[in-house]
């Protein structure tokens, strides 16, 4: 199966490292194809970078749907902790379309019965927070935490930022009454094999998950409902530089 | 005061009803400045085109914004019932940011028990329904109806599109037990004349109330809080199209 | 237009002082007629007070209404925290009614992601935590917190009492991860601006956003719906002192 | 133990009627004292009612109180369906106080998994709807629903209003999916068995109810508590009619 | 009436114990028969413990039910604070049946605004906690809090075990700004007395409440209702050890 | 990998229904074991059956633990969509354990806005709409429906039972505005086809998605956390036939 992996900014190092957590989790037969939008913020950490990045995500979306060439992607994954884009994404495919955070939520609610969210900047925890809500995870998240290391200062963790990190995850397990950890970016990835080890609980990293749980709805055969509220579309006229992304009369 | 009037979608009549709808309720000393993306979806009917639209408001409210001619707004209104992009709109400004769907809400809670939504596309009711949960209106807001008039049928909105809201208001009013309906889709301005008369209650126009709502902000000295959660964005590169739209290092 | 500012506590000088504030925020066009109840407590501190404030409302609206001479108030604030007698306020009136806990929990939201109330007795609060549930607010209000001033000492504020309000905001601010603060009893409305100066995050007078609030709906020409759960109370017959508070057969 | 069960309106066959009620209910070790307030609405049917029923709650439980000669009540009962006043009364004796529709409340949810309440005016649903919500019963509460029967109409009911509550009932318990019904009105204490015996499902009275848990609590020693939101209320002057209600320095 | 009281562990001492708390409180007219399932833990400490708890709750009930010589009980009453069975329990009888916590937190929530729990081993906080969220208190509940005593450590509880528990309680309600304590766990039956007079607030022990609420609705005649959701099991084979306890066609 | 596949029901023919379907959809490297209580009810119907059903879930899972000739299974599906169990079976494993309820809840909300459930008997609606509630899925989840189909009716299920299935789906997907099914019952995996084929929209089978969501945690290291609510049991001693399922001192 060929499982497109969209990272919403526009750090080629980030792409190239997310893709490199996926490809290390996904099964033997999926292939992972990475990519990230032509335009928008380099980092996400904040609403207007979202509003964007989510945009990003729906050309990378439509142009890999309709690249006659390649086969249209059997399943998608937006790696960043926001989920921009998440249900745009949706209309336009029939596939799965799993967001990190979201994943990462299903995933910590089937194994601890509360857990907490450690992410980056502390003035993100609020996208975090209301995609709890959205989601439906207010009873099981028991906490998000900023820890105020910026995205890209992930790109190169040295020990101080993975020691922060753990840090910010012991307070939270306690004070949260938390039995797991999920990781609130993309960028984190690399960081979950040590965090797991020195933490002793389970740290969710969404990318891997949301990759897991795409292959395991792609196998089954199951994609995004095309009845009503994820229907394809409306046909329309897109103006300006998305005049390519408008929707033709059928 | 200036207030500037952003309608998400790239519909020049829409933008210009839009804005004759605002400057008959605006006060004397409100300048309204109405603007549209240099990009994006003609209408906007799902989650697709917000996901432009969106990135469009922040395009709009940036410009407006830099413009050293021109000085910055004194308030800000998103005129689509999604209110696309406005988490991203408070963090660029001082200004208060208003979206239709919530000054809608928010005034209609005001005035009755129990509203209604009666909106265009079915396939829309759950941008509403997701905006009713994230303000906190679940209690309020008592039943989202599609009509299934498309967003550009409203522009010359015939007496058959009129009597067609109309029906579906009453229906609401008796089915879901409310006191006030609120009109879903900023196309609709042009229709809460003629609806109020035939219906007897209030009928709710959030480009209306959102002018006067930011009117009375502004008059108070009141612009969205710069502390934590809609602080200035952080210095970021953009690329692409967008690299104009990046935040310089301070 | 004329606007009925209903102080329901007993205390000429608050009802002045009330009085006042409204003034310096309202239109031009917008006459302001304070007036309080004719019996009950000198001030609000708990159940027991509102019960007797609530009937005291309703006793000033009523008059307001009948009286032949005067035109009926186009707009209604009810200047304590605890919205008494909002409901019953909007039963007997078309115009508009707003209460200042409601306009202030509305403004907050319309300027950050999370605000915090900081109130007077700590007894208190379970009234603002109420109105918070009642009004759906519980997302966005992240906090209430008592300074165990008493409303009377509110008066005379000295640099003591100011102090001491902005230390328990400033608390609230970075405990809550707030980023505006509702101040939590008309009394305070004199404070408001001193307290802006020094905290830099908006800090909002339920009597100020409830004047403005009632301007904006009135001008509009909307008012409380008369259609179900706030239609004109049934014919009745009232006794004792409140016998002329009865509602006379149509 | 002395029960002082208050009717908050002023119709005098329906104290008595209540406190019939009540008697037949109550231990034989109970003594049932019925009062009313010396002022307000014959019945009370909607908001601007309750206000003046809540300050005659308190009153007479002031009054109750206060009465040298006799003891102090062992348990309050508050006999109308909004349970106006019951927040007030809690704040003015140590007792246990108890409204009807909590009372209702709590034994249907012990009963059965979901209930359903028929109540009087249609208007009034809004009232029993925020009581659900307030004391938190809305997963149990499946469905309000008005008869529109006025509640002076209960007092001499023939067998139309009870057919017509049947029929409201048997609605309710398929519609709703419920398996009790809570009676909505304290007039309806009388038609309870009646009710009971051609539903076949538990038909509760608040009345009843609140008779016998205000007795389980008191026989346990416990009241309201003293420590916080419901402490005794501040020294307070009272003006007015009022002035005898004020709270002394101690 | 006679009243069973199941204790769903097997520790003889602690049924005893519970017996005599609810003799002490139970009317004079009402006969306590306490029983315990033949089979499962000595102790209820976890989720674990729990399942087999629960099929001995429902053990008891049946062959109380069944046994032809006595007479089917009037009422019933789990004494755990996990409430295990409640809802098996309700199935197979008529009479009234009352979980512990559940009979706490509604007796809790009649007394004051907010209410802590204080109870034994911390890791069952969630069970307490899952309640609270399935019973709708969770505006009255503010704080769940574990003293990591174990549950047979109270059987003989010195006074270090009383202090540590009034230690927890009195933080509990400053923290969490209660104004009542539930006991947690059935084997603090003894203790409340002596918290009572330590503490100043409303202690409630669940099973002493349990019992009155039970004699209440007993009283009225109030049973579990058989339509919907408790009816009566359908006819069903069990086998093993269990086949008695099957359902045979009627 | 060893998945062990618990049919909590005693009725071997679903169980081995149950196998059939979880090993056409499982991973080539993944052994699906199923068991089946060695007592109880021949199907789940209501919380009667369920409590015996989850104690016999602890057995069969506690003798997979123990039985030292066997590896211990590498994670867990409980195959009937109450999850009877669930929470015990987490407590004595560190694997990851599904319930099948769980599973396709969280698999519906990936693919859909809303979804609907579709069960056997309306008596067990409660129980759905309960962990509905539990795990978070209240707005996503928009009506569960009883077909009244028992579940042994289910074994041979002819085109009777399909069709009446369809047909309660088809109401549900127009009434509910759901974009995807739920089968309400580990008895209708065998139905799950040839319903996706007639409804057009996702169908989702739990004990598929369950075994897919299991092999995606494991594979990934994912397990059941013991850090706290989760920790496994206590030591302790248990009696009659539950004997050798206390847990020993270690």
């Amino acid at each position: 199966m060929k499982l497109l992996l969209i990272n919403p900014n526009t750090s080629s190092p980030m792409t190239h490292a997310i893709a490199q957590g996926a490809k290390a989790v996904a099964a033997p037969t999926t292939e992972i194809v990475a990519v990230q939008p032509s335009f928008g913020p380099l980092s996400i950490e904040g609403h207007y970078d979202e509003a964007f990045a989510a945009a990003g995500v729906a050309e990378q979306l439509r142009l890999a749907q309709e690249s006659g060439a390649n086969p249209a992607p059997d399943a998608v994954v937006i790696a960043c902790f926001g989920d921009p884009g998440l249900e745009a994404a949706r209309e336009i495919t029939r596939a799965p379309v799993l967001g990190i955070a979201e994943a990462g939520f299903h995933a910590a609610s089937m194994l601890a019965t509360g857990f907490s969210v450690v992410t980056t900047m502390t003035r993100t925890c609020i996208i975090a927070e209301r995609l709890v809500q959205r989601y439906g995870f207010e009873h099981q998240c028991r906490g998000v935490h900023g820890t105020d290391i910026a995205v890209l200062d992930l790109e190169d963790a040295g020990s101080t930022v993975i020691d922060q990190i753990e840090q910010t995850a012991r307070e939270a397990l306690s004070r949260d009454r938390s039995g797991a950890i999920v990781l609130g970016c993309a960028g984190m990835t690399t960081l979950c094999q040590t965090l797991t080890e020195r933490l002793g609980v389970p740290v969710i990293d969404g990318v891997a998950v949301a990759v897991k749980f795409a292959e395991a709805l792609a196998a089954l055969g199951l994609g995004t409902s095309k009845h009503g509220d994820y229907a394809t579309p409306l046909p329309k006229v897109y103006t300006g530089w998305a005049s390519p992304f408008g929707w033709p009369k059928r």
